[in-house]
């Protein structure tokens, strides 16, 4: 062993002893004859005193920084010390020293703020792994698998392998694809995630699977998604949504325990998707604070629960009100004085592409009970009020109002929101407020096709209580313009989705174990009896020799860190990440291959 | 939760208890008018017992085999307990019960001695999981794993995930390769381990990592090998050898002692490759027991270090030993008596092609004291007698000599050795042997190319004193015919395997840390600077900017589930295996693509 001891332990009670450590010079500092480096490693950062005597041998071979060096001396106590390192209280009296490789200089510092670049710390990432901040966020992923490992076990769950050479089965996204050289002209997939195969585990008998396991999607990358990613995937049998939902909080608790030290006690809000899009106009709220979305207008098919309002507004001949399907409004608390620069900008922000909205309505609630507007011309001193009152809001508030197409405008009155909420502060780092948004529609309409698409996957099971209805109404879309109107449009899923301060952070569902409904779903996404024999007939072949009921979860396990460690990047969260292009560019892959290997393989480019 | 208790957990003390259960339905056992039902799932079996009142309802929804069940009934004290089985004293009077999922009769029976051939329990795998033997390797798995985990991170490592999408550097054995979509006329690569990853890890200052983590060879599968195996893959930085063998000792004890409940504190032997090869004939030999190899004749450049015995089988005028490169002797203990018919159903033995010798001599070395031989002819009872004390025999034992070239010859007397072993019963499935073998040679001959390659991979270490060697020596071999004169034929490398009962379970090296080493390396195995760039530029140039010195060791995570579950096959030991050809037979992988595949990669099939 090159050390006797980290740059991370040493303290007053080890004064005298004589130690080894080894490390990387995070700095040089050199006063008159005597010269002060901190080694660095993994576990903190020690301070060496090289007196006037080795400094002769030191000018002969001078220290740069992130040389690897290997000192051995004797415990000394500092005569400053500094209280923000664990080791603050003592330095190294070095005696003897081994430069035990040398180091050019690094692009960037390695340092908390570093001076890098994203590039560059990409391309260096073993350089950005160095530092501290990085370090932390590594480690933090570290505790979050070994918790939920520990929870898992004590819970009776068993960790099995699946395989990763899989088949070829597109659903929703994109394979990745490899081809088999035994198999010419064949090809294994990669797993988008265990899914079928933990569900054969459950007919194995196997009631409580886990694994933390990459997952492979070959999407085009939308900003934080990486073609590979790790899930900390879960099912178990003979379980109804309730123990799901009750087994894991209990691992998000736990997490939250092991790794942050918080006791998360209370009670884990619930909410039907309906309500989450209502209120918040997003499936995924982030509901640390409130300004929830008041539905000023809007179609009656997509919230047929719920209570129009449509007096509010309507009659004032206000068109953009009047021709649009939805109008929405949020209170905004306490900004009621903002200036007309400050409501020019947020008219701006919502005319972004990314939003889309053609304008915005405000209405400013006075301290003294009055009311200003940006449509003053058309709504009295009392409509305003009433919209005030409707919207929640209190003197002193901004009400904010987007209208236009039903889905479009929601979504921005979200964003708006979120906004908002990020502007006001609203959205502390260190609260943590988990939420379950249960009852998701089972199927989604795909226009293109005219048919239905799973919006979870094609494994979960509606409720118990439309199972009838999926079994006994034919899928077929015989009217394209009033596809609401089909039976199908009203299925619930028996699926959750796991929501923490605004990120889905885990979704599963209760899953079908019966042959026939199975077939059933595979024939309403549009595959023929062939398809779903070619596909899936090992599944459906399996749910034929005694298919227990099963559900599961599966947890986004890079995004989890993220959220945990204070970022909304799951790029920082993963040791090698990959960039927007799919690229390693430390290693720079992917690249060509030998023409070897495609002879081997039995294929060719075909390059457009 | 469809169930209060499972099926492995009732006893005495539960008599009485109201309980609701869920399974399988392993036998049923109709008694006039009562029916007993043996139900089971992942913990166990419980008995019920269905009433005259119910077995109307019975006749009505008939129980087959692999039924799931439903049942709730009060716990009773059975009249005729089986100690077997856990729950052997009690079983559950059924009040009411639910056929949740039917089954049709499995293709062979769920049962330890099951009637299901290879074949058909590989393509019905789910079923096949059901049977406790195959329950019973994963959870021996599971156990290898978390104890794994355990000891790893009380030792202060750190699991990181290192990516599976890279580049392809073939070295050694065959990539899997990924056409990537977003780079047309690129490739990814599966890892064929995360050795270079882990390198950079150490690089970063992670200085005690590990990983339980899949990695891919497209190779021709061998008899018990699989495209996706699982390594325990393991690196440290700040170490020697030594450092290594004992952290990696501690692992393999607390495994030993979680999962098998032995205590293993004896010392773990440690001997050379030279050794192992000199008195085993093999470098993972099996010293559970003796048997060792007399080496009368061999090819002194081969072990220089070792004494020559030509003396003892020279000058009889006997021609195969005369005109044999290499002449080896094994002494069976207790086996003189061998007849006739013995004697040469074991020459067969050795002739058989994997052996591929031309013959065997015998040399019987009776109770009193004479001596028969195949070979009487030529040897005198004297010689006769001076082999058997070279050879350790003593009265009673039955002396084997094989003759031939050197590495077939070394190889076959081991195999004569381990087939003798396994005959006679000394290689006990309860008896576990650690060994360490060491000091393997940096570099092997590759004829074909006349240059070098790594005998276990370009970046390992040469053992300290060898690195001189090693970077003052041009690594070109200009006389093919005398490669072994070439300083590179001795040096030696800083590696170890570790061998348990005759199967290397681990192995590793301290690493090459020097960039001008590595390139040396790189150099010996004849890669140019171009090359070298391409493939490893990434890690050379991480070795430019202190990089420490470390090493590590990976385990064959499936192989040492194997041994300790006291099987030779890995394949019972992964839930979803493939077979001899890569095909998962289950789900029918690899399988055809779809059309719209093919154009998104921008590849081809190129079929010969």
């Amino acid at each position: 062993m090159f050390r006797s001891h980290t740059c991370g332990e040493l303290k007053m009670a080890d004064v005298n002893n004589d130690v080894t450590l080894a490390g990387w010079v995070q700095t040089v500092r050199k006063f008159g004859s005597i010269t002060f480096v901190d080694l660095r490693d993994r576990y903190g950062i020690t301070q060496l005193l090289f007196n006037e005597s080795l400094n002769e041998v030191l000018d002969k071979n001078p220290l740069g920084r992130e040389f690897v060096l290997q000192v051995t001396g004797k415990v000394s106590e500092r005569s400053s010390k500094n209280a923000n390192i664990a080791t603050g209280d003592i330095e190294i009296a070095v005696a003897s020293f081994t430069i035990l490789n040398k180091s050019i200089t690094p692009p960037f510092t390695i340092q908390d703020d570093t001076d890098g670049g994203d590039e560059l710390r990409m391309k260096y990432r073993f350089l950005d792994l160095r530092r501290n901040a990085v370090k932390k966020n590594l480690a933090l992923r570290y505790a979050v698998g070994r918790s939920t490992r520990n929870y898992l076990h004590e819970n009776n769950f068993m960790d099995i392998e699946t395989p990763f050479l899989i088949k070829s089965t597109p659903e929703g996204a994109r394979d990745f694809v490899v081809p088999s050289r035994m198999n010419a002209g064949q090809f294994y997939a990669l797993p988008q995630s265990p899914q079928t195969f933990k569900q054969l585990l459950m007919v194995s008998g196997y009631d409580r699977y886990y694994q933390i396991v990459k997952c492979f999607r070959d999407e085009d990358l939308r900003a934080d998604r990486q073609p590979e990613f790790t899930q900390i995937d879960c099912e178990m049998s003979f379980v109804e949504q309730e123990d799901i939902l009750q087994m894991f909080e209990g691992l998000v608790r736990r997490i939250f325990k092991d790794v942050k030290n918080i006791e998360y006690t209370e009670t884990i809000e619930r909410m039907s998707w309906m309500d989450a899009m209502w209120t918040y106009g997003n499936d995924k709220p982030d509901i640390r604070f409130g300004m929830n979305l008041c539905n000023l207008k809007f179609p009656s098919h997509t919230f047929s629960e719920q209570q129009d309002i449509p007096e509010l507004i309507d009659g004032a001949d206000f068109k953009v009100f009047d021709e649009a399907e939805t109008v929405v409004a949020i209170a905004v608390p306490g900004c009621a004085n903002y200036s007309r620069k400050q409501t020019d900008e947020l008219t701006e922000w919502v005319k972004r592409p990314q939003i889309g909205m053609k304008g915005l309505v405000f209405i400013k609630c006075n301290e003294d009970g009055t009311f200003k507007s940006s449509v003053d011309k058309f709504y009295t001193e009392d409509k305003l009020k009433a919209i005030a009152t409707a919207a929640n809001a209190t003197a002193g508030d901004l009400i904010l109002i987007v209208a236009g197409a039903e889905e479009k405008t929601r979504k921005a009155a979200s964003d708006l929101r979120m906004y908002m909420g990020t502007t006001l502060g609203l959205r502390k780092a260190d609260d943590y407020k988990l939420l379950w948004v249960l009852d998701f529609p089972l199927f989604e309409y795909a226009e293109e096709d005219n048919r239905w698409v799973a919006r979870h996957h094609p494994f979960t099971s509606p409720k118990p209580s439309d199972i009838h209805t999926m079994i006994n109404n034919d899928p077929k879309i015989t009217n394209a313009t009033e596809y609401l109107k089909h039976p199908y449009a009203n299925i619930k899923a028996n699926a959750y989705d796991m929501v923490l301060n605004g990120n889905e952070i885990g979704g599963g569902s209760i899953r079908i174990f019966q042959k026939e409904l199975q077939q059933k779903m595979f024939a309403a996404l549009g595959m023929s009896e062939e398809e779903q024999q070619h596909k899936f007939g090992f599944l459906l072949g399996a749910f034929e020799y005694g298919a227990p009921p099963h559900g599961g979860i599966a947890f986004g396990f890079d995004r989890l860190c993220a959220i945990l460690g204070g970022s909304e990047s799951i790029r920082d969260f993963i040791a090698f990440p990959k960039n927007n292009s799919g690229r390693d560019m430390m290693i720079d892959a992917p690249s060509t291959i030998d023409e070897k290997q495609f002879e081997e393989l039995q294929i060719k480019l075909d390059l457009k």
